[in-house]
């Protein structure tokens, strides 16, 4: 995964400009999250089509594969499955998204909102998946995996190109880390050119073990941010990228990211889901110190929030 | 009111750098709204501190006077009343807030957070802010008005000057009003350089009364947007600026307001107040209907919305 795989998305994005957002990136001073350092920059990803980051991978998936007669297949009720469906309906193709019962009927009819066909299977995700495999041997849709395809990654890159273009290089970018996709596309477009700081819940180590064990391992995954930070394992490419690329992975405790989501809410009328809040929440309690002159950027990767929660 | 006022009133701001936030301009082709046009750009002034423009107003109208020992004092249990009592915080001045017994709690709460000592008096609005005059009398402390007052205009109309800073002039700005405070400082910034649109909910139509009538009249104020957009009467200072300035005043339908409102949180993810939703109801409606290489401006101007009713 290289900055060139990066470009090559975004030259696939360009050749269909209607369907992702460029997203705001909003320069503050450091004062105004009440933090001792330069500049703090947020990449407003929340406002993307679909509610999240998850978009720019899923489109570039299907832009960068012919997709069948049967469309395309994904297993998931949370932000890659909402962000397949959109991806598919502005292409124009079938869809077919599997989700375990225990998927909430909201998601589930926000998925029919956008066109997909919901298959509700399974006690649990692993059930589901399973279910989506074997639909997908027998069809050849084409699948799309939440985090660990190189075009997932590639097109998650572009939100750092973004960056770079919009206002430079930061010194530090901060990315709250589940299977690892979004990561693996901002460090592979910074190299080393900025310090990329992987962020996870206490409840919800996958890179914080994997580096432990020395290898991508399964982790026990729960608390406020399961839903969309809960994958069981790193991904096998942000495990080699971030291997390669991101010297820091810090973890944060559940109460700490639901201050940080609050405070967004209260005081910057940003709404987002606990997923998005780990970055203002390691700098709000300290757990990552920024130097005085430093300027780092957090991205608010999604806003998948029920506002009433908020 | 002039652009060298508004001028005047960024450099008082910059004396003073960590209270007011440049919020972000985000450019977008119409085709992300639906909308046939080269370009929409929102100014996300919701996530302005204190969530809303007025704290702009509020701010200059403190730094352009002396503050008595007696501090600031307003009538209002909204936008204004929380803006001045952000204003008085972050300058360290005294700041008493007079509201009617019917304004909710969550505001006199949000209020007393700020700071604030909160007067809940009178049945109805007017009653609090003949309160408040008696008050001030006493006390001689700086009173702050919602939008008819030169220093109020002038620091809302730093606004448009960080839009023409940001992206150039656009050839459109749709306004909301009720008072006319913003209109009043975007209009004199703009003068004819872009064409300036003034948009009131039918329930509240201040200025589009005022110019049948040829003057300034008291009009009967009801809807979704009336706590917000609920003026009587168009201010004086409105009065003039938009006579000189504004060519168009159209009027929108609850329904259409709520709808855009609604689209703007679902497609999005950006939380209004119904009053910052005029803009996009206009377009979507088809109210106002721009060329094909036009670029429009909304001013996205509040967030003080309850999550749940979204």
């Amino acid at each position: 995964m290289t900055p060139s795989d990066i470009e090559q998305a975004a030259r696939r994005f360009a050749t269909f400009p209607d369907f992702l957002r460029r997203t705001p990136l909003w320069v503050l001073p450091g004062s105004a999250f009440g933090v001792r350092c330069a500049e703090v920059w947020l990449k407003l990803e929340h406002q993307q089509v679909a509610g999240s980051f998850k978009a720019r991978g899923m489109f570039h998936r299907l832009l960068a594969n012919p997709i069948p007669a049967a469309g395309v297949i994904v297993a998931s009720g949370g932000n890659a499955g909402i962000a397949t469906a959109a991806a598919a309906r502005a292409l124009g193709v079938r869809c077919e998204v599997f989700v375990p019962t225990v998927s909430s009927p909201a998601k589930q009819a926000r998925l029919r909102e956008l066109g997909a066909d919901v298959v509700v299977t399974g006690d649990v995700y692993a059930e589901a998946l399973e279910a989506c495999l074997a639909r997908q041997q027998q069809t050849g849709a084409l699948l799309t995996h939440a985090y660990d395809q190189p075009e997932v990654v590639a097109g998650a890159g572009t939100l750092a190109m973004e960056i770079e273009d919009d206002e430079g290089v930061p010194d530090s970018v901060l990315v709250s880390v589940g299977g690892g996709g979004l990561i693996a596309g901002i460090a592979a477009w910074f190299e080393d050119r900025a310090r990329v700081v992987a962020l996870e819940p206490e409840l919800a180590p996958t890179l914080f073990r994997a580096r432990e064990a020395g290898q991508p391992v399964d982790v026990a995954v729960s608390g406020i941010a399961a839903d969309s930070l809960g994958a069981k394992r790193i991904g096998g490419i942000a495990w080699d990228v971030t291997r390669k690329w991101v010297k820091d992975a810090l973890l944060l405790p559940d109460a700490a990211i639901r201050d940080a989501q609050r405070w967004l809410w209260r005081e910057m009328h940003i709404p987002v889901e606990p997923a998005a809040a780990l970055g203002l929440a390691a700098l709000q309690t300290g757990a990552y110190v920024p130097k005085p002159d430093e300027i780092v950027c957090l991205v608010i990767c999604g806003a998948n929030v029920d506002p009433a929660s908020l």
